[in-house]
């Protein structure tokens, strides 16, 4: 079950191309994600047998596409998440005729990155919270000090959200750097939740090097908070699982920025790469907001979030990117229970009256009957 | 002209809409892009009149397409180069409707990043090379032990190479892990150079985590190693420049892996914001090879890495993937003598007469006469 050397993955990649051309498109793929290069001058049996990619499957699915399964030698991966996305897609992202579709990865590579250290039950065990979906809001905008993010925060946590994250165009900008916000914000969270009894979290967002991130998480701890935001398209996941690794009682929210929009199917990037290196939650665009996402895409992330996967602990989907609290009752027909809302801006627009708007969103959620 | 507070970066997104819709689509993007949430609640100053991005121009480009010039505030920024990329394309990325066209930069961030620590200049005094173009190979295909790569760079380098590079597949796998991998190829070039009297170097590819590749350069200085190759887009740009930071002595090329195909431009990718982060040569996809670049995108790379930027040291642009010594008095005269002419592929398919392909490569590139 944990044999390196002989281990597969599988990458399905959908593929645009002329139905006479689609099996030599498809060895090519299979040389440039593996040896990238001719392949008759291999003469190294160890090689030749088991780190040539192999073409598994082509299927028509119609109007000029195919999925094009590939099998690759885990051996290629070694212990880099990094490096997995390189085999999966390194070069193949810079051609322009197929996406990523899927990933089937062997349980020793599973085991290797072991996934959410908390998942969707940790994060639920986090605020108490059972039978209903999760509430949460966002910090913004940039620009505010750190006093009055703080202070943002408390209205926030005041109508008992379960969830305050930062912004993710929060980083260590001169206004709100790290070492102010997190403090400000924190207290603000902490004192509010001694007027509404709940156990609301904030998370703050990473930014920079694995070691600026490192300093990061030390603030956080001695303020107390267990809970953060990063953007592994950003940071790189290599850099996101080391900290997942270092910090397993910390619980971890991904951010989709520079994810781009489908190059990587989202299912596959949010609900398995994400949820493979740690992700405890995923927040990605929700259909109908301002990003371009289907419902059946959306409804695929999550489902991949919360699929058996080896021992895998399952991942929350946290559906996002322009929602209304006005959406609340759609949102949770669609998914379930088993969801995050976030609702920034939308709760945000309140102005004056932000801790009673959110107070009502909370209630909405926690009192919506599931059918 | 170093003032943080007030200067401004401006974005250009090309954004496919309706003539009727485009002015819409473009503030909506201002406003993804900058503050994330409806700005009518926005009351803070310093926010409203600094923070959120602004519209500069919308530009008509027909076919359905516009070009949207959207200014931000280059405090948004700090000092991260993850926050740069945040900036510019970290929401809009997930949207399907926009690729990002263009940046520009205040004097004030491209001081503090700095560019290329050796550049055009540096790569061409490592190898004693003037009025030409330079050489350079690919050590593939994964699998092969370490002293076999070794062996095939001793080839390589007999045919007077200026530079050999690792695949950018090769990582920490067990079959040719950095720490047997670095010293068996750098030994073998340095006793090949003693035959040719050249100075070929080779780069070694990092990965992993800013952690892995400090130790990954530790090992290669002390083989006398001064030149390395890495992929930003799987380590995070913060990463990448946080070691370009550490290593100024070094030589880093960047390797375009997980860059996408074209939603990022690449002429700014590659040309503008690696070479702003301090690669001193970009390895990109050629026309004609692979990949599916035009030959005015790979013109467009090479003359952004090339073009006056502030006071930037220049790049020299790699174009590579699929290219065939055949091809070089076309490339020669595509794109001068500024340039690096890395073959893979195409020479490793010699098998027993690599070293004599290789020195005719070599040969031919010197030899060309540029009109």
């Amino acid at each position: 079950m944990r044999n390196i050397l002989t281990d597969t993955l599988t990458a399905t990649y959908r593929v645009r191309s002329s139905a006479a051309d689609i099996a030599a498109r498809a060895t090519a793929i299979a040389v440039e994600q593996s040896v990238e290069m001719p392949v008759a001058p291999i003469t190294h049996p160890f090689v030749r047998d088991t780190i040539i990619g192999r073409v598994e499957a082509i299927k028509d699915i119609g109007d000029g596409l195919f999925d094009v399964r590939i099998t690759l030698s885990a051996a290629t991966v070694g212990d880099d998440p990094g490096q997995l996305m390189n085999m999966l897609f390194g070069n193949s992202s810079i051609q322009d005729d197929l996406t990523l579709l899927d990933a089937e990865l062997p349980p020793s590579l599973l085991a290797k990155f072991g996934g959410p250290r908390h998942g969707m039950a940790g994060l639920r065990e986090n605020v108490g919270a059972t039978g209903r979906a999760l509430t949460a809001s966002a910090l913004k905008p940039q620009g505010l000090p750190a006093a009055e993010l703080g202070a943002l925060a408390g209205r926030l946590a005041l109508g008992g959200l379960d969830y305050i994250k930062d912004d993710h165009g929060l980083a260590e900008q001169y206004y709100s750097p790290f070492h102010a916000r997190v403090p400000a914000v924190q207290r603000a969270v902490l004192a509010a939740r001694k007027s509404t009894g709940r156990a609301t979290r904030y998370l703050p967002a990473l930014s920079g090097t694995l070691e600026t991130m490192r300093a990061q998480l030390a603030i956080a701890r001695t303020e107390g908070v267990d809970c953060v935001l990063i953007a592994p398209m950003i940071c790189g996941v290599s850099t996101f699982h080391a900290l997942v690794t270092e910090h397993p009682d910390i619980a971890f929210i991904t951010h989709p920025a520079l994810a781009g929009a489908s190059r990587i199917a989202p299912p596959l990037h949010f609900g398995k790469l994400f949820r493979l290196f740690g992700a405890d939650g995923v927040v990605y665009p929700n259909y109908g907001g301002r990003f371009a996402y289907s419902p059946e895409t959306c409804r695929d992330i999550g489902a991949a979030g919360k699929a058996p996967w080896g021992g895998l602990k399952t991942t929350i989907p946290i559906p996002a990117g322009g929602m209304t609290a006005e959406r609340a009752p759609e949102m949770l027909a669609f998914y379930g229970a088993d969801v995050m809302l976030l609702i920034g801006g939308g709760l945000l627009a309140a102005g004056a009256d932000l801790t009673n708007v959110t107070a009502r969103f909370v209630k909405a959620v926690e009192g919506y009957r599931y059918t």
